[in-house]
């Protein structure tokens, strides 16, 4: 619309994966063309396009009337340096828009709305608001199942996507993913480390935690380094068949990854987006073959046995038509796993099953082996059944510790792990009785409030478990933190409700999991 | 969480309606307690207490690692002087999300669910995030009736409300209101002098255009002042019966205000937000009875009988539960109403009805007239039926004018209203044919492209309507613009797709309203 030339201008405002163009009220490209706050902007700097949302500034301390400011996203995205000219457009809307109106009134998208809706997502083009209506529009009126096979295709087909056989030779790459939601539950760590000791590559890649106290990514780093390149990566799956790594999604699902910038902050992760972001990932990291921790119970993200059985549908189907083995799992999702909640005290755990302490928590470990079983069961040469017992041979005779420990080696031991936080408080049984229910959501939120997983010592202690009978004032569970600030919030916090229900034995809530392992 | 202070900073950024926190990475309070990127945060300070984004912010010129920054629309809803001590914690998310979850999920929300939102959304404690997903929720899952009447009641709740007859003694106050879309229908600057004329108080109050070329404010602009205050315009109401003022809506109805800040760029326009939105803005500003036009066409908001049939009954049952006498009118909506397209065009349309020029567009004239009949049978001494003839001798004795003349006056008369713009473009029929149809999106489109409303003289002049019939190369319309830059791209995006169809005389779409005045 305009010739008119700009400056381009670093403004140091993290967006949040949102391309922000700062533009000065006085700017005549402003003047002329009527910008408003909050318009799209096409613009263009030495062969480079970028699209972004215009804010209007009234300071020229931020950007002069002739610069062109772009956020810390918009400027890396753009990759054209300060002081280069930029000229700046009126935006057309994407070409995907319209089907993102047809949802969100309600009909059906094609293979081909998606992959437009996902390319445009992926280049940025959607502001925050319109990934919002695409969010809220496809948790409303459900993808069915061809919907979720092209997103999920087109989610991987903007992303980087990895081929482990290529560098390790032919046969299966494992991996073990879990939908999440339960604190604690870094089965993930004693999986590896079983299988990679059966002899399977299981090059598993975890995120960092997103609204949780800890991902997997968090706890592994209390161990070893978890940021590695490719090429190390790939060495040490060849020297010990296994890692576990931070995944840096950013590459493998670009969509994904600004999907749930907006997903996190509105709570929403509904069954068609939450297949199409594993599936996606998992295939784009090169997996052949998963299996899949789905929990369900009250405070679980799955809530029922209905809907854990169509979610656990819906990801064969989508995965079988993808050409990935899938062996979905229904797990109890009652309660927490293991003891700790927070990177150390839920590392300190992993290391207590490896080493066959006496105190590890025997659920972690029960369940780590019903896993790592299943995924031994991809083994064409393992007869079914078979699984849980060999899992359970490897962890026994110490191998598992051995594979661990070569592992972390490989990555690279942190010489000295950090301590729990020593800021310390017990919260107590208020009245005799039996715990018949112990909040996921309550626990989790209570173990971030006190610091994690940025405190890696930070977090929660659980003393008693479903179905334990205490007195009152006997610890629930106890408060690790390090700061006074996060300290004082997380007690104050656990004070107005523990998470903790006492009650009688009769109310425990039965396991909702009927399947056997 | 933490009573670290921090010294607040003005950011002069316009964030449009969303009030940001501006953080510097390295402040304490973000590192302590692990703020991220778009969490929302509490500031306190000096009693008051706001709610904001947070951006994370790398360069100490815009905020120093001790400084809380605030953006334009924090800053003044704070109200808070630069240098202030501030406190910043994380926030609880605002109470009503809970409920903004259930409409996520489909549920029906109840009186006090949906005036704890509207209050949650007038007080800026939704993120836009969190906006979009109530705008789209409440677009998918039909809000029902019982929802609208509660919404629209949540609205006026949270807003100022101002009540003409305690200034103005007993009697009706009248309104009339299109739910727009069609580009040229000004009647309301022929419906207020006639009926003022007729000796009824119509105080109105217009909307500047948000999406369209121009609103009654901006063209009125084009003739006399329109931002006075309060107690002028009850000054001029008691002298002249009417006025034809700017609304500064966000006072009357701020949630709405900051509502439509997501909607416009969505493009979503439910007919439960619409009611809500119309209704709410109407009560709030104390008119009494009101006439509703709802046109319909193929390129009208409402684009079948049925649907504007629906649309009629809804605004009829909210009315009525809120008292306000409501005659909703669905009127012809295939094509613009008048020739101009534009502020300045569309003032030359107004004026030319109410001096009965020979030129005057007909259309325009008419569809006031019967607007404007409809409302002076609010008066009960008018009999049913009798209020168009009342209406067309009062604009054919020259009495409109004059009242339009007074009003003007009181207002504060343009001594020099702008000209229209000089840098023309003929868009030409291609072929021979009568005009089958005339696109409401495109040319209200164009017209923006050429400048309107920012440029009042900007616009589009229609020089054929809907059945004409024209030979090619003869003039379809006439392009206005000021500015280069708005004219070689307006003229580029009119040669691309002018918004004419041409054809054979029975290829003209008859009008869909059936209904006599």
């Amino acid at each position: 619309m305009n010739g008119d030339t700009l400056s381009i201008r670093r403004v140091g405002i993290d967006t949040w994966r949102e391309s922000v163009a700062f533009l000065h009220r006085e700017c005549p490209v402003v003047r002329a063309a009527g910008f408003q706050a909050l318009s799209k902007v096409k613009v263009q700097a030495n062969g480079q396009v970028l699209f972004a949302v215009l804010n209007v500034v009234d300071d020229a301390a931020i950007v002069g009337p002739l610069e062109l400011g772009l956020s810390e996203d918009a400027f890396t995205r753009l990759g054209v340096a300060p002081g280069h000219a930029a000229r700046i457009d009126q935006a057309e809307p994407p070409s995907s828009i319209a089907a993102l109106h047809r949802k969100i009134a309600g009909e059906r998208l094609g293979r081909e709305d998606l992959r437009a809706v996902v390319q445009d997502i992926a280049a940025a083009r959607y502001s925050k608001i319109e990934l919002a209506a695409f969010v809220v529009a496809t948790n409303q009126f459900e993808l069915d199942r061809d919907e979720v096979l092209h997103l999920t295709e087109a989610m991987i087909g903007v992303g980087r996507r990895l081929d482990w056989r290529a560098e390790l030779g032919g046969g299966p790459v494992v991996d073990k993913h879990c939908i999440g939601g339960i604190p604690g539950n870094r089965t993930s760590m004693l999986v590896v480390p079983i299988v990679a000791a059966h002899g399977m590559r299981c090059p598993k890649t975890s995120s960092r935690a997103i609204t949780s106290p800890a991902g997997t990514a968090d706890t592994m780093e209390v161990l070893a380094e978890v940021e590695l390149p490719l090429q190390r990566l790939q060495e040490i799956v060849r020297a010990t068949h296994g890692c576990l790594a931070w995944g840096g999604t950013a590459d493998l699902s670009p969509a994904d990854d600004i999907l749930i910038s907006v997903e996190r902050p509105l709570a929403i992760d509904s069954p068609g987006q939450m297949v199409a972001s594993i599936l996606s990932k998992k295939i784009a990291a090169g997996s052949t073959h998963l299996v899949l921790d789905i929990p369900v119970g009250p405070t679980a993200k799955v809530r029922s046995m209905p809907a854990a059985q169509r979610l656990k549908r819906l990801f064969e189907v989508v995965a079988s038509r993808l050409g990935l083995q899938l062996d979905a799992v229904i797990t109890d999702g009652r309660e927490p796993i293991g003891r700790g909640i927070g990177p150390v005290l839920e590392a300190r755990d992993v290391m207590q099953v490896l080493q066959n302490h006496p105190d590890a928590p025997q659920d972690l470990r029960q369940k780590s082996l019903r896993l790592a079983g299943r995924v031994i069961e991809f083994d064409p040469d393992v007869r079914g059944g078979e699984g849980y017992r060999i899992a359970r041979d490897i962890l026994d005779s110490g191998r598992a510790l051995a594979s661990m420990n070569a592992i972390i080696d490989a990555q690279g031991r942190r010489a000295v792990p950090p301590p729990p936080g020593d800021k310390l408080f017990d919260v107590l049984a208020p009245s005799d009785g039996v715990v018949v229910g112990i909040d996921n959501l309550r626990l989790a939120r209570i173990a971030r409030l006190s610091g994690a997983p940025q405190v890696p010592g930070a977090g929660v202690d659980l003393r008693v478990k479903l179905g334990q009978a205490v007195k009152a004032g006997d610890p629930l569970y106890r408060l690790h933190a390090r700061f006074e600030a996060d300290f004082s919030f997380a007690c104050r916090m656990a004070q107005q409700d523990s998470g903790y229900r006492l009650g009688s034995a009769d109310q425990v809530p039965r396991e909702f999991a009927t399947e056997t392992f």
